[in-house]
Formats: structure tokens, C-alpha cells, sequence
């Protein structure tokens, strides 16, 4: 594992460990898959997939240096396991190894299982932060804050509103992720689609080869219609961005000149030449590896041009680019979760930065409440003094004017409360879909 | 319209021609249909609405160059829009103009009108192409050409089998596309999100907009959480990726060395320098148009990284690059519908050439059958002259075969018989799946 | 022109406004320039030649209309024109049109006038963004504000240091620019490149035509090597980049919390919802502008792999890619240099930031100062009222400091004055380069 | 190594093999280099430069496994480097660690090393692949094939220029792949880019590190205006670009219908399904390594928005991206070299393609020249009997026709000769270009 790695990746094709190769486990587990369909239909010996499918799963005997070396040459790795597998099974095994199966079968298949692992650990993760995301809207249901548009403050929202908001695009990748997941189909048609190599069985031993695998199946072979691909793209695209938008949230809400929330973490934070900063290090990670997504995403959208019964090229584009982003987007659910655990707000700075914002409105209203009796040279100078003397002694200017005899204050002050409007019924209704959202998704 | 426009641009962006602006069509639909809503919700006066929604239907009385002049200064076309809208209505109806509304609440719903509008269109058009390819399917269910991966000649297939995959493709396109049309919501928030300009009817006035357009509604505005935008672009860019396959896969087998299709067009194809070509113009344009989406997509994605309450210019990028986008793979869907409707097909050669790639295989079974009777050196001259023949008179060596009374000709042939395997299955399968979704998605 | 060109497309490719259609003018000024050039190499006559050039200069009696019509016949616009061409100018002159060429010369030559007209006015107003840069940098070379990592307030830097790394970046870009848009080379080959419609006059008639258009000239044509497109593309990209980060910076220093520039436009920055904002729209702008360059850029790269001798919608897709690109590049362009023309900064702002930064450092020395003659306690005390006396009185804790007879007030804030290193010999240098990179490129 | 990275990996990150990475030998040869200019500017003890030098060159005893644990905590490896680097030198030397620097400085200073290195093991690659095709365009010069424009056979062009017009493309990116990798700049700046932590000497010290590492300098740091890393990524695109033109070339040559090229590997190649195909899997994997590159690119060019003085994950995302992209050019420059090595053609079947391209031609001026003897129905049969003959024998036409006494048939068939223009002279200009080009960049 290089330093690098060790830096800020943390996703699911990383999560192995430098020990286990997730794809090797992968094709592994398709081809020992395979064998066992293969028997159920028939076509070879039930004693000679049971042998099969131990190898796969145990595959200490294999000579994998060997289908390291060979792999480049065949241009896929399949075609060199395959060998070592039959070498290690023994000749009345090696009949139950790769039945009818091309190299694209095994690898797709193998991609497929490596990708709906990477989303359901990637939806678990959002799960975790769409939690913390929930709590927040309900602890902070009705606490101010300035709401921003342009990164210019704009009129007070709530915490509730904020929190909620992430929620709902939580909840909803988290659905699409699911949706995904769970529709990605296997591959099986032999070296052209046509299925001739599986002894008139082919179309049963995919329907099977899907069943041992829990997968979907396809009337025909997706060989160079790649959609499986493009909603596995189009959906990490979509967590990406999500989980980017919350995280330049908590970036730009941690400014030292905002500081209305902090990463507080032991040990996380620490600049080489500043030792006094504490950087917002889970949310810039976040950032950082969800930034990474839409290039990795146009290229398997690009990739989906491909020709005839197998790309030259355009296939094997995927295998890298697919890995990458199911580790970076895995990466950024990752950071997201811990930034969101760790994450501390400051409602009492946040109120008074909505305050602030509402002064001028209040002292107008002050001036204007005493012209009457003062005059409206008078009035103006004492709510100017007024606006000084919250300044002065560190006090909100609602308290000053509240003390105040010669206005009704209390009345002055409810008209510049900060309107929320509808915040909080859009807070209760967004927390409401996500419980049903939650036992609907995990019974 | 620029000469460039004229020459491959034919998608639903420009489908309205240079004298319509599809944005300013949209944007004033959600006028109107936002003044219908704030009556049915009782905020403003039926009168006053039914005026505004007349004028948002024929904006012709709208000082529409005032609008243009001051859009750049706003930063969006919205509030010169309402100002000139407020202007043309008159008073008693200009107080039931943007309801409660800011400008990304009528920008974005426009958007997901023109998104709506665009993938239906899209959809259509793909709908006609996967008719064709059903059509070829039907037609050519057991044709053969040869099989090619990675560009090279591998084992043979059938028509059918290539047509149903192209189908496959197409209807799992069409799903989604539907899928994604039928789901866009609507925008309505006011300025933060808070609804706090709604006069305590936000949430019913967003749903009653909803249902005025026709579209979904959310618990909480979705300002920064672009989670519809995603899927538009998602569903776009699989839409291009689908359409790229095909066309690629024509322009291939045109191709001169191959020219087992053919683009008939009467007027289409012509080189300025090289007047005997006949270039496949149609296949070439799908796949060109069809290439500007992942660049396109990326940018959507990338741009779902948006600030608090509204993006700093990271909204504002989606407007050019989703009307480039719809516009784009339009225009690829609907050149592909017009190779689709001129393709021609060259079984015949398609055959030979599945003849030709067995013929080693045929000869040497030939020479096999002749030893017995004339010993392996006079057999194997025999074959030899036999394949001679067959070229020299522009014949199959297979009906040279069968002509021979010294060999069971029809024996060795059926042995030499391309094998399709469960081609014809799988076409079925795949017909019968489009056969339903067509009568699922059009009752 | 849409509603949504006005709001914020200002670049080079629209500039032109909605009457000139700028790549039609592109086409014929390059048909125009092959006659004259076919004629100095002694193919055609100078009389035909220069009636070519006089119709292309002044297209008034083209009949555009059918061009339109037949341009998505050919695949590209180029035949109907030419054909358009020669009826406009009669049999005698009509050999001289088009002499040897096919039509990608004619399109990717007009795509290179395109580009280097665009890439000049991109550089021209980089340069006008790099002028205002040098003065901010001239103006406040010494001005302190805190620099931020990681959006957190860090040390202290300079205006001038900030102003100048701007400079720095732009000042590149334009050399980056100024290179690119002279290097770019002719392209003309015919049908396939061999010239052999040129009468053997193919490689002197392309020197000539390139230096009728001012343009570079290559051995052999670049029909499917794209260096000259990826050149500009990646400048372009460049380009972006370095404009998007100026604007990124004052969007965040216009924050509301941080308030230290400010865009002041007498028109712009108004909100449909919030009128009492100031939004910093040409900052805003120029940040959504740049931010289209990436997913186009990319696009143009991944359409350099090209078929052979023409590429089949690989070439065609770079034709609204680039004018796109440029399009956008040459607004964010235009937006920066209105951005930094009104660009306010409050340099009092700025420095209240980097002495409170530097207060909590002040007020340690303050007591420590005092603990000898006070005692430790009553110092903390001491320096505690001291810093509130500042926040009371709305000062600086350094005048605070400074009043005080009981310690040497100057020697603890010269101890605790900002320490900005070698910016200002860094600001000199990058001043001094501007000056040369200034008269350098234009004498 | 995953079994992926196996396959078709080999570019300059991971040449290094797993046991060596790369990143960190870089930033441990940034410490010191920085050590050492430290010393000779005067900030440190020669001795003690010499020691963090040593330890850095051989930093087996560095306790590297805690930096991998504390790397994420920081945000970045070098925090923790530095401890272990001080640790390992004892606390003399211990002061002559990181002198004055920020983390960036020396994140940015290696991956400026490994970015050089990864364009010159790149650039030497592609003279090795320019050399292929400058002896391929010099063997056949004048060889003719047929050009091919949208895929359809147009006319004739030679091997010469076609291998010529390959070889522009990789001298014309040759040339830019080192005049970037000779401009890359060193960054040092410290914290916020004032060098306020070098003691005054900071400008200095910037010019002494640049020189022990041979890099550029420049007037101010380049901490987030990124131009550096944009001329890295744009060399890297256009890279790829001219690799994926080229390797598309030879998939498109190598198709079992044109079969006008080979590749000829002892060992690669092989299907698992289907063992009689010889696959181009250099040019395959090639194309699928630069396909990679435009994703990738764009992630860089979008990256170059960092905010004020260190961008906020937008720094961040450069690592990894520049990492594979470095790795993915240069594995398919790799595997172009080995595929223009292993490239065999065949100019029988290439000059056979012209031949009966011009058959049809030379049919019609056969009878053209016996209408005045024979009339014009006999003279149609006559060349039609021709036509015949020379299939039915498996002869070229233009043959069959010199062999009649009845017509000129020397001239017949110069007049239908395949005309390549001034193919040969375009040759022989860009080879003198080359020769020069190889001269001039390696004395």
C-alpha cells in the first residue's frame, strides 16, 4: 500500500487490504459459482463442481504468479486462471471449470459482484451519516441560522431545514443505490452470446449461474449494451456529488470566520508548519475523493461505446476506471460518516449571526416606536445609542431594547423574529420519510 | 441558426426552431401555473391569476428586450422576467406574480420541464428505433454473419441475436428514460427554502404547483441537492452510450471490406472530393452526437457540489451544458432512428462469410471422408481442387461439396454447419420482453 | 438569441452577435484564401481567383438557405457551400473553387481561424484582468490579510502577494495562450491526404494558403492526428483553471462573514427574493463559465482518436465542442476582467483581521510584561480589561496597548506585528516580470 | 499487485514494482534536497543537511508504519514524515528537516519528480514507437493501400504516409512532452507563501532547491493557481490521444476482412473460448490505457479552482488522479512500442485492395478502347470476360488486360494506376523533421 493510499483512501475495493486482491476473489467466486450451475443443469458431475467450487474458495493451491505473468498476454486474466485452476483440480475436475463460459462471462460477472458489494457498503455507510443527519434535525428541529445563497447571507433558516435537506439527498441516493444494487445481472453467453459451447443449457445454466450468485438475469447477453455499467456510474456519480454538497457545507460553516461547526477529533487535524489550526480534515477528504467521481464517470459513460460482439479496448477501460471510483466514492461515504459523527455546532453563534442580521431591522423599529413621544431627531439618537450599547457590553441588541420602559419591546422584537416559515413542518415531513424510508429499507 | 446547427443538430433543445426559446417557453409556464396555484391555495385572487397565466401563454405583450438586457445584471433571466411580467398584467393582477417564489424556484422547474420534455421526446424516438430492430429481428431471426470480438472475426451468430441485443439496449434505455421523466419534482422554496414568503401555504402551494405541472413534489426543497439533475444527466448519458453502440456497430459493418449494411438514403452521404462514396451518414452523425454527452455529463455531476442555500455559480453551470445535453443525445437518438429506418442488410454476404471462416474446417472434413477410398495424398489434392473451384467460379466450396456423389456431402456439411446454439431462444425471449414493455409503457 | 445566451454567454464565439453566423464566415474566408492561393501557384486564374475571394468576402448573393438545407446531407456543410459557391460565382470562376481540397481541409482550417480568434480575445482580456491585478498588487503590495488553508484563517500574507499570484497565473496563461494561437497550422490535404487533386502543386499551394490565413504549416495533413486541437483545448482548459480560482477567491472573500471585497456595479448583483443583497454576479458568472471547460475538454481529447484517414463522428463531434469551449471560456474571461474592474477591498477589514488573529498573542505579552511589577494575577487581570476595553470601545487592542505608560507598549506590538516574510520582494518580482511579459508581447 | 494491475499496468508510477513507492521516495528526496539547500543558503549546519540527506536516500530506519497510521489524521503524509525524519536524524540534525516549508511545498515538489520522470520514461517510449513508424515509412515509402475516410475505402494513399503521419503525431507530442517535463517548477513558499519561516533567506532557498533538483523556479508559489499540473494533464491527454489514434489504427488494420496488418507475438493474444484468433491485444490495450486519460484530465483541469491559500480537497484530488493518469499514458505507451515492434503488413493485400478499388475503372477504359474495333455491345462483353477471367483465376485485372494484343494495355493501365499525389514528398518531409527532431532533442 503505498503512502499515499494510506493518506485518504478508505473505500470498498481498498477495504480488503494490501492482502486480499478483490478482483482474484471475485472471478474466483464466479467461476466456482459456475461450476455448481453447471452441475444443476447437468451438465457436469456434481463431485467434479464440488471440487471446483473448494478450489475457488479456497485458493491457496493456485499458481497465481504464473497467471500473473501470463495475464497481460491473453489481455484479461481470465483466460491464465482458468489454466491454473484445471492444473489444480485435477483432470476430472477440469471438465467442470469455465463450462461454455468466454473470458467476458467471468470478468463482468466478476465486476458485478465487486460493484454491488462496493454500493451496499457505500449505502451502509450513508445509512450511518443519514442518521447523524436525521439527529441533527431533530435536536436542532428549530434553531436558527443564517441561511446563505451565492455564499452571501440571505434570510435565517434552521438548523432543522440544513440537516433535513442533506437527509432527503441521503435517503434518496441511498434508494437509488439500493435500486442498483439489487438489478445488476449476471453475464453468461460464451465466447459470441450465442450460448453454443453450453450443450443446448445455456440459457438454464445463466438462470442458475444468476441464482447461485443472487443475481438478476438479462434475456440476452449485455456484452456491448453496458447498462449494468452506466447505473452503477450514474448512480456513484450521484452519491458522490451528494456527499460533496454536504461536505463543502461543513467546509464553508467551519470557516474561521463563520465557525458555526467544527470536526472535533482527537487526533485528526494537525498542519506541518500551523500547528494551532484544526482543519476540517473528514469533510476536505470527503471532498477531495468525491471530486475524483465525475471523470471516472465520464469514462465508463465513454466506454459504453463498444463494438461488435466485444470492445477492443473499450471493455477493458472499465476494470481500472470501475475499481477507482467504487474506491473513491467509497472513500468520500467514508470521511462523510466520520465528519458527520465528529461534527460539533455552535447554535449560540449561529443565533447570533441571525441577530446580527435582524439589528438594523430592530433598531428601525425602535427609532420609528419612539418618534412619537421623542421625536424623530431624538428617537434616531436613541436607537443609535441603543445599537452602542449592545456593542459595548457584548450584548444582543434584543436584550437591550427589552429592558426598555418606553417602548414595548417584547412587541418590537416579535415583529423581527427571524421567519422561519414552513421549516419546521418541511423538518417533520423529511424525518418522516426517512424512518419509513429506513424500516422500509432494512425489515 | 448557425450553418453548424443546421448540419447534425436535430435534438429537442432545437427542436423548437430558431424563433422559439424553449427556456423562456418554460419559464413562463411556471409563471402561470404558479399564479393558478396560489389561487387554489386562496393567496391571490382567481382573477388576478387567470390574467397572469393568459399573458405566461401569450407572452407577446412582454417587453421581452428589457428581459434579455437586464438577465446578465441579475445573474439569472428570472427577475427581469417577473418585473416585465408584473409590468404587462397590471396591478391588481401583478400581486399574484412569484408567489412566494425566488428565481431558482421558477429556473429549476423550468429546467425540469425542458428535462421532462426532452427525455420523452428522446424516448419516442428511441421507441421507433427499437421497433426497427425488433423488426430485424423478426426478420432475420436466423440469419448468420459472422460473430467479431475485439474487431476480430470469432465464431458466427445470428442477426436475430445482434438485433435483439441492440433491442435489449434500447427498451432498458427507454425504461429508464421513463422512469426518470415520470419522476422529476418540482422547485418551490422561496428564497432560503424556508417557505417563509408563503404565507403559511408554502407546503400546499408546492403541492398544488406540483399537481398544476404535473410533476413530483419534495418534503424540502432541493436547492443544493441536485439529486434530479443527477438522474437527468445519468440517464442521458446511458441514453448516449446505448445509441453510440449501435451506431457504432453500423458504421463497422458498412464499412468497405465488410459491407454487410448499407445506409440507403436518397439524398444523404456525399463527399465534396469523393463523389462515389456513400458514407453512412446517419450512423455517423448518432455517433458523433452521441460522443459530446460524457464530457456534458461529468460537468452535471461535478456540479452537484453546491454551496448552503444556492450554488455560487456551481448552479448556474447546469443551464448551458443540460440544454447542450438534451440537445445532443436528441439529436443522436434521432439520427439513429433514421439509420435504423434506411439500413440495409446483405445476408447473403453475411453468410459467405460465415461459409468462408468454416471452410478450413469443411475442406479438411472433405479430405478426411476421400481417404479412405483415395489414400490421404490424392484426398487431401482432392480438397484442395475442390476449395480451387469453389473460387474460381465465384461459388460456396459447400455446394462444391454437395455436388460431389463420391462423399455424403450433406453429412460433412452439417457437421461443418455454423453452430448459433440458443441464438433464436434468446431473440424470442428478447421479443417477447419488448413486446410487453411496449404495452406496458403504452396502454 | 435565448433568454439563457443573455444572461450570461458574453464570449468570443457569440460575440458576433445573433446576425453573423461565425463559422459560416470562417468557411468562406478560408475558401476565399485557397483560390487566391491556387492562383499564386499558378492552378487557376487570378481573375477567377479574386471573384472567389470578392463572393466569399461579401456572401451577400449565396443562397445560405440551401446550404442549411443540404448540410445534414453531407455530413458536414462544406459540399452545398462549395456547390453554392460556384453557382454564385459563374462557370469561369467557379475552377477556382475549392481547388484540391476536400472538405476537412476547409473545416478544420476555418475551426483554427476560429480558435485563434478566440484564443487572442480570451488573451486580451486576461490581459486587461492582468492589468488590474497589477495594480491591486502595486496599490496594497503591502496590506496584510490573513491567508487561509483549507478555508482556515492561517498566518498573515499580503495584498500584494495575493494580487500577485493572481497575476502570475494569468500572466502564464497568456503566454500559454499567445503560443497556441500562433502555432496553429493550415490544414489541407485532399480526399486522403496525398494531395493528388493538387496538379503536383499540393504542397506549395498549402504554404501559400497558410500564408494567406497567417497560419503554420505541417509536412504531412493532421486530419486524424489532432495535436493542434488538443493544444488549444488544453490552453483553454488552462485558461479556465486560472480564471475559476481568481473568481473562487472573491466569491469567498465577498462572503457576508468575511466582507473584504465586494463587487460594486451600479446594475448588477439584484435578487428576485432578497433585495438587500449584493451578490457578486460577475464573480459568480465567471465561476460558472469556467467551470463548463473541464467535461469539454475532455471531450476534445477523448475525440483524438481518429479512424484512419477521416474520423466516422469522432472529427464532427469536435465542431460544437470547441465552439462551446470557447464560447465559455472567452465569457468566464470577459466576466473576470468585469469582476477584478470592480472589485472594492476593505483593506481596514483586512487588517482587523490579522490584529484579532493576533490579539490572543498580544494580550499573552501584555501580561507577561506586567507580571513583574504586578504579580502574575493581577497582569492576567490587567491584560483581560485591556482586551475588553478594545471590544467595548469598538478599537484595536494594539491602540489599546499603546496608550498604556506602564510597559513599552511598542515593543510588544512590534514583538506581535504580522510577519509577512519575503512577500513584498516576492510581489516585486512578479511585478517586474508582468512588465516584460507586457512589452514582450506586445511592443 | 492486484491481478488487474497485472494485466495491462505497466506505465512509469507503477514501475517502481510493488515493493518501491514512489511517492514516498519522492517527498523523501525533496527533504533532502531541502536539507542541502538549507545548508548552502546558511539556515543550517552543512553536517546536519548532510545527515537528513543520507537518512533520505536510504530511510530504512524511518519508522514508516506510523506514518501510514498518522497520514490520514493529517491530511497528508508529510506531517508525519517530518516527525519520523527528525526522530530518525537525532536532534541535531533534526533542525535541518523541512526548513521552512508547509506540507505543500514538498507534496507539490515530488509530485512535480514523479511527473517529470513519468513524462520522460513516456517520451522515450514514444521515440521508440516514432523510430517503428520512421522505419516503417521509410521500407514503404511508396507502397500503396487504400485511404479510408468515415471507415469507407475512399482512395489510394502509400504505408509511407499514413506511417508518416503517425510519426508527426508522436514527434509533435514528443516535443511537448519535454518541453513541459524542462518547465516544471519547484514550490516552496512555507505556510501561506510569504517564506516568513526562512529567515529571510526564503527566496534563496527556493532557487538553491531548485537547483539541486534541476526544476524551474518561479516569482511567487504556485499553491493554487495550478498551472504546472495543467501542462502535466494537457501533455498527458494529447499523449494518449496520438496513442489511441495510432493503436485504432492498427484494430482497424488488423480486422479479419481487411487483414492489412498483424501482430506478430510469440505469446499473446490467446481467447479463452476461442483458440484459433490472434488478437492485436498491444493495440487493444493501448487504446484502453489512453482511453483512460480525457477522465482523468478533466479531474485535473476542474481541480485547478483551489480556494485562497491552499485549496481545500481540491488540492487533495491531484494525488491519486495524477497518479493514474501518469500510470495509464504510460502503459499505453508502453504497449504502443510493443505493438509497432510486433507490427507485420501486408502490402500484397494492401496494393491487392487498390487494385480492385480500381478495377471497375479500369473495366470501363478497357471497354472504352475496343468500342472503335469491335462495337460497343461485343467491347462490353469483352471487358466483362475479362473481369471473369480474372476472378475465375485468381489474378489481378490489370494483369489479364497488359496480356491483350488488341488494346494499348500499358496505357490502360497507367491511366488507371493508383495516383498518391505528392504522398512521397510529404513522406520524406516529416522523416528530415524527424532526423532533426531526434538530433536536436538528443545531442
Amino acid at each position: 500500500m503505498s503512502i499515499l493510499d494510506a493518506t485518504f483512501a478508505r473505500g470498498p475495493v481498498s477495504a480488503g487490504g494490501p492482502a486480499a486482491d478483490p478482483w482474484l476473489v471475485a472471478l474466483l467466486e464466479v467461476e466456482g459459482a459456475l461450476a455448481r450451475a453447471a452441475a444443476r443443469v447437468g451438465l457436469v458431475a456434481g463431485t467434479a463442481a464440488d471440487e471446483v467450487s473448494r478450489v475457488c474458495a479456497d485458493p491457496g493451491g493456485l499458481d497465481l504468479a504464473a497467471v500473473q505473468v501470463r495475464a497481460a498476454d491473453a489481455g484479461n486474466p481470465v483466460p491464465p486462471l482458468v489454466r491454473a485452476l484445471q492444473d489444480a483440480v485435477g483432470p476430472h475436475a477440469a471438465r467442470a471449470v469455465h463450462v461454455g463460459a468466454t473470458s467476458q462471462d467471468v470478468m463482468d460477472t466478476a465486476a458485478v459482484l465487486l460493484a454491488r458489494r462496493g454500493l451496499q457498503l457505500i449505502e451502509a455507510d450513508l445509512a450511518t451519516a443519514a442518521e447523524a443527519c436525521a439527529r441533527l434535525a431533530t435536536e436542532h428541529r428549530d434553531d436558527v441560522l443564517m441561511g446563505r445563497t451565492l455564499l452571501q447571507q440571505a434570510l435565517p433558516i434552521t438548523v432543522g431545514l440544513k440537516a433535513a435537506t442533506w437527509l432527503a439527498g441521503l435517503d434518496g441516493v441511498r434508494a437509488r443505490l439500493t435500486a442498483v444494487s439489487g438489478s445488476l445481472p449476471v453475464q453468461y453467453g460464451g465466447a459470441v452470446g450465442t450460448l453454443a459451447a453450453s450443450s443446448g443449457s445455456g440459457v438454464d445454466l445463466r438462470r442458475e449461474l444468476a441464482a447461485e450468485l443472487g443475481l438478476a438475469v438479462t434475456d440476452v447477453p449485455w456484452f456491448t449494451v453496458r447498462l449494468p455499467v452506466a447505473d452503477v456510474a450514474g448512480v456513484l456519480g450521484a452519491a458522490a456529488g451528494v456527499v460533496a454538497t454536504i461536505a463543502v457545507d461543513v467546509v464553508l460553516l467551519a470557516q474561521s470566520e463563520v465557525a458555526e461547526a467544527t470536526e472535533v477529533s482527537a487526533s485528526r487535524g494537525g498542519s506541518s508548519a500551523m500547528p494551532h489550526k484544526n482543519n476540517p480534515v473528514a469533510a476536505v477528504s470527503a471532498r477531495a475523493c468525491a471530486r475524483r467521481a465525475p471523470g471516472l464517470v465520464a469514462t465508463l459513460y465513454a466506454a459504453m461505446e463498444q463494438e461488435h460482439e466485444r470492445g477492443a479496448g473499450t471493455w477493458h477501460v472499465e476494470w481500472p476506471t470501475l475499481t477507482e471510483l467504487l474506491g473513491t466514492v467509497g472513500s468520500a461515504a467514508s470521511w462523510l460518516t466520520e465528519c458527520l459523527a465528529d461534527l460539533q455546532l455552535d447554535t449560540t453563534r449561529m443565533a447570533a449571526a441571525v441577530a446580527a442580521a435582524g439589528d438594523p431591522q430592530l433598531a428601525r423599529a425602535l427609532a420609528e416606536a419612539l418618534t412619537p413621544s421623542l421625536g424623530a431627531g431624538a428617537a434616531h439618537d436613541a436607537a443609535s445609542a441603543a445599537v452602542r450599547t449592545a456593542a459595548s457590553e457584548g450584548r444582543a441588541l434584543v436584550d437591550v431594547v427589552l429592558e426598555r420602559a418606553d417602548v414595548d419591546g417584547a412587541a418590537l422584537v416579535a415583529d423581527s423574529t427571524p421567519d422561519v416559515g414552513e421549516a419546521g413542518a418541511q423538518v417533520d415531513a423529511a424525518l418522516a420519510a426517512h424512518v419509513i424510508a429506513t424500516q422500509g429499507g432494512r425489515p
